[in-house]
């Protein structure tokens, strides 16, 4: 296959990571903020929002494989492949314009997601209830538990992503957006399940800059745990499949 | 292959929309409806439930296929597309029939869900709930920001549609059904999703002359907000797929 | 194809619908009978109940082409079809074997799932919830409206199983699942989407025969309603897809 | 078909019965355990955790044809299959090692389940709630109506399965996904849906030998009833289609 640049790489990986952020953020300020219409409708459709947001997300970045998660690249390094998508060679420049995308995209999509619910950010005035709409936080803190979490819920996502192929029927997007919809089900509780470090770190950044009245503190003193936790499950799961392929 | 007729277009989009809005308008008044057996049925039910309403509604308009929603329709033209469906070259005549046909269908089917509804209606004597059911309204009006919301919703719908053809694993009318659900889950709150102008105005317009007992105003002033604001999202992701591909 | 006997022909519809009814009376059962684990899983239970009762229906019934309803006989015998199913030509005979499995699988269903809840019925006092778990009852009664009702949810299962083929996506028995989840989101609560009559009058008579401590009567005053309004919805879906193919 | 060794046969069970337990007893302590931010997520999200827990553990066991329960086993050797997977004979041997992989994975899930919610397990005071993330009790004790309904359930999911293949339109893992979410919802009430002997046991011991703060007793005298329910209905279920076939 001919090779694709890494400016289309960039640029898909942006308009992917945005819509999944977009929409991720997106239902957690429909379901949370002040006045939404959809105020109150729980976690089954939080789980689902996240989940379709992938499944969105996956279509727009289709050319530069849809990593949309720096967990992905990691893993799909850690296990040993020769390249990112089709195309794309897996080498230090590849991947540091996947981490840019990826970051990017997820600011990016934090900011829209603003934009769309901006009058009910403005009535909102729970700063705990604002920042819970843009990036995650501990139920309990204990940052080695915190880690374990995200590190167990990173693990099972990029395990799996990385076993579809041995299945012939292929849903393909459908099936990592049910993933991701099940680990939320499953795990998402005691962390809110970023199993993503741009997920956490790109909307944590836009909620820093974004000139939102009734907001408090960034939390960055937890935002090294939904990096750190992806990460080392990104790192086991790609190891686990790269020695016993 | 043949060229299909404006005759066929047209009733292929009347009843595919018919079904959209007959199931559309259907699940709002099942579940806030007095003495519906679904009433309270929550948020999670009225997402899945205009999901399906595409997902039915995509089935019953292969023909022509299946837009169902003038955005569709601009967001292919804007695309540089060279047919609306295979068979259906794009013109000014079938733009415009395209347009009849959705809004006549999104009108029947509201009338249809209202025979459907009969009693509930008859017996519920809230006005605001019985608009509710038929066109949307928004939690905070703010007319720039309502836009705003709507644009963002459709620009997602179109783009991710007209990106579809890029991923090899097709699930057809399920996958526009599930992208549908999430924009419900992730940008339904504000505005109430219309993402379709035919979608408000139709139902809009049945509210306006059907028979029912406890109506109040048919909400005129709102009324060009969910028709702005998705057709500009669509140029937007229609220019948008131009330039990028 | 080879002929398919009329014996198979009912072995596979009753197996199918029986299965198709234990998991659809299953499922209100579970969340309305006293102490049942899922006392209160509330209606999107309850549509994803049904929808995925007749997911697990379709497969059991395949070699008959898994009808599970009469109104699918009654459809496609009004669609100008040539067969029933593959090796199953219409005629008087083939269509009474259809019409007798669907019920003997559906009184059979209903019995099972008796069974598997029946500690369940003996803590259970309130006749109303006991017999809502077999059949249906209007939410308002109204006969014309209540045949409306299930006129419309019927049409549109019919006309849209009809159009199945008209869509190269294949999904199968999920595509008939999700719809008739769609359906009971948004047309189920005016009359308990019976939109089938072999669904509601076989568990009307299981409910009439079993030895159920706290049962009251059977409501056979409205059980003609549930098998008129599908049937006549199944003749004009039926006829509707023969005047336009 | 070349040979599978039954080493990897093992390996695979165990992998995927742990990430299947992993993620089902992780969405019951998820939706129950104190202050998990899904605390109170309700039946909807219970009954799709699971049955995404099983998707999941699909692709994570392909290799060994996925059983992930004994009763999947103990239903192909009953329906007079020749393999248990491509290149897996049935033997007595390979009988055991499928039986051992689920044993031990479900064992490892569990414990891994509770590595992600120590802290939620810490500060859960009811002894009750601690044991039902990890094992099944009956909403009404009485072991011979409790295991007929493990029976039925057990006998849906195992006819099914074995019925997949005469549907031309493979979804694969979806399927048995989606026929878990619908048991779950139909028949889970009453015995909290064990239908796998490994889920239930593995769980159980795992409850046993950790050291959790606030545990009580593990419930020994019902654990014979989630072995003997689901073993009895995959036998019957294997039984049919092997004299129908």
């Amino acid at each position: 296959m001919d090779q694709v640049s890494l400016l289309t790489v960039f640029g898909s990986e942006v308009i992917g990571t945005g819509i999944l952020i977009l929409l991720g953020v997106g239902v957690v300020a429909n379901v949370l903020l002040a006045k939404s219409g959809a105020l109150g409708g729980g976690y089954i459709v939080i789980i689902f929002g996240w989940g379709l947001a992938v499944f969105a997300g996956v279509y727009a970045a289709a050319k530069s494989g849809a990593h949309l998660n720096p967990a992905v690249t990691v893993g799909l390094w850690a296990s040993g492949a020769s390249e990112y998508a089709p195309g794309v060679p897996i080498t230090i420049s590849s991947t540091l314009v996947y981490f840019a995308g990826e970051l990017v995209g997820a600011f990016l999509g934090a900011v829209v997601a603003w934009v769309a619910f901006q009058k009910h950010y403005q009535e909102e005035t729970d700063p705990g209830t604002i920042r819970g709409t843009f990036c995650t936080s501990p139920a309990i803190p204990s940052p080695v538990n915190n880690v374990l979490t995200e590190l167990i819920g990173t693990f099972v996502l990029i395990y799996i992503i990385l076993r579809f192929g041995d299945t012939p029927t292929e849903i393909g997007p459908l099936a990592v957006a049910l993933l991701v919809v099940g680990i939320g089900a499953s795990l998402g509780g005691p962390t809110g399940y970023a199993i993503n470090p741009a997920r956490d770190l790109g909307p944590r950044i836009a909620h820093a800059v974004l000139p939102i009245r009734n907001k408090g503190d960034n939390g960055w003193g937890y935002s090294w745990v939904p990096i750190v936790g992806p990460v080392l499950g990104a790192l086991l799961a790609g190891g686990l499949v790269n020695i016993t392929s």
